[in-house]
C-alpha cells in the first residue's frame, strides 16, 4: 500500500478507487435501465438477461474488493502475526462465504 | 391477466409491475450506498457484505419476474399450443440456466 | 412424452435417462478423485478447481432436469389445466430458487 | 501446522483431512442416491431438491478447504514474503472467482 491517505483500506488506492466507483456507477446505470425496462413493459426474457449482467458486474466488483483485501489487510495481518491474522483470515473466508451463496 | 394494457408480458400486472419498480429503486439505492462506501474508504469487508445483499435483492427480483413469465407467458403459449410453446419453454430454460451460473 | 414405461415423469425418456445416468456416474467418479487427491494430500487449489468442475457438473444435470420437467409435466398440467397447473408452475419457480441459491 | 508429514498442504492436518475425506464420502452417497432415484423414475422436482444438496454439500467442502488454505499455505507464504505471497494469494483469489462463479 503506498498512499498515505488510506492506512487502514488497501482497496482504496486511488486509481483503484476510481476503477471500482466507475464500475459501481455503471451498475447504478443497468438498474436505472432495468426500471425503465419495466416501465415500458419489456420482454421478461430481456429483462432477466440484463439482471444476469447487472448480477455479473457486481460479482466482479466483490471479487476485485476482495482480491486487494486479501493482498493488503490480510496480508498486512499476517505480517503483524498474532490473533488479528487469524481474525483477517476467518473474516476474509465467511464474506468468501456470503459471495459464494448469494 | 386481467389488465387490458399488457397483452403480452405477465409480469406487468399493475399491483406486481409496482412492487418490481419499488424494489429495482431500492437496489439503485443499495448500488449508490456502495459508492459512498467505497468514496469514504468504508471497510471492505462491509462493502462485501453490502454488495452480497444487493446481489441476492437482484436475485429475489429475477425469481419473481421468472415466477410470473411462467405463470403468464409460458402458460399461455403452453394453451396455445404448437411450436411456441417449446420455444417458450427453451427460452424460460435459457434464462434460468444464466441466472443459475450468475 | 412417448415411452408408455414413463406416464408420469417427464424426464425418464429412455434415451434421457441414460444420459442422466451416465452423467450422474461421471460425477460420482469426480467425488471419488477428490477423496483421492485429499488422501494423497494434492494440493488444496488443485482439490478446489476440481470441486467447481463437480459442481458445474451436478449444476449441468439439474438445467437438463428441469428443462425436461417444464417442456413435460409442466407443460402436461397447464394443457390439462386448473389448480394443478398453477401448482406445477409453484412447484416448478420454487425448485428454480432453490438452484439460483445453491 | 503440527504434523511432519504434510509440510506443504495445511488442510491435511489429520483431523481436518479425515473430516472432508467423510463429507466426500457422504456426497458420493447423495451421487450415487440420485442415481438411483433416476433409475426408479422419482419425481424430477425430489430429484432437484437432492441436487441442490450435493451440490450445498460439495460448496461447504470447498469453502471449509479454502479457509485452511488460507490460514496455513497463503499466511506461511505471506510470512515468508516475496513473489510467492503475491501468487498464493492470486491463486486464492483466482479459486475463489471459479467457486463464485459454479
Amino acid at each position: 500500500m503506498t498512499t498515505g491517505s488510506t492506512p487502514e483500506h488497501g482497496y482504496v488506492h486511488n486509481k483503484h478507487k476510481d476503477d471500482v466507483l466507475k464500475r459501481l456507477r455503471r451498475i447504478e446505470g443497468q438498474v436505472r435501465g432495468l426500471q425503465r425496462m419495466v416501465e415500458e413493459e419489456t420482454y421478461c426474457i430481456d429483462v432477466l438477461t440484463q439482471i444476469s449482467a447487472a448480477t455479473k458486474a457486481l460479482q466482479a466488483v466483490a471479487l476485485g474488493l476482495l482480491d486487494d483485501h486479501m493482498a493488503h489487510c490480510v496480508a498486512d495481518a499476517i505480517k503483524g502475526g498474532g490473533t488479528d491474522a487469524e481474525a483477517k483470515i476467518k473474516e476474509a473466508s465467511d464474506a468468501v462465504a456470503r459471495l459464494v451463496k448469494s
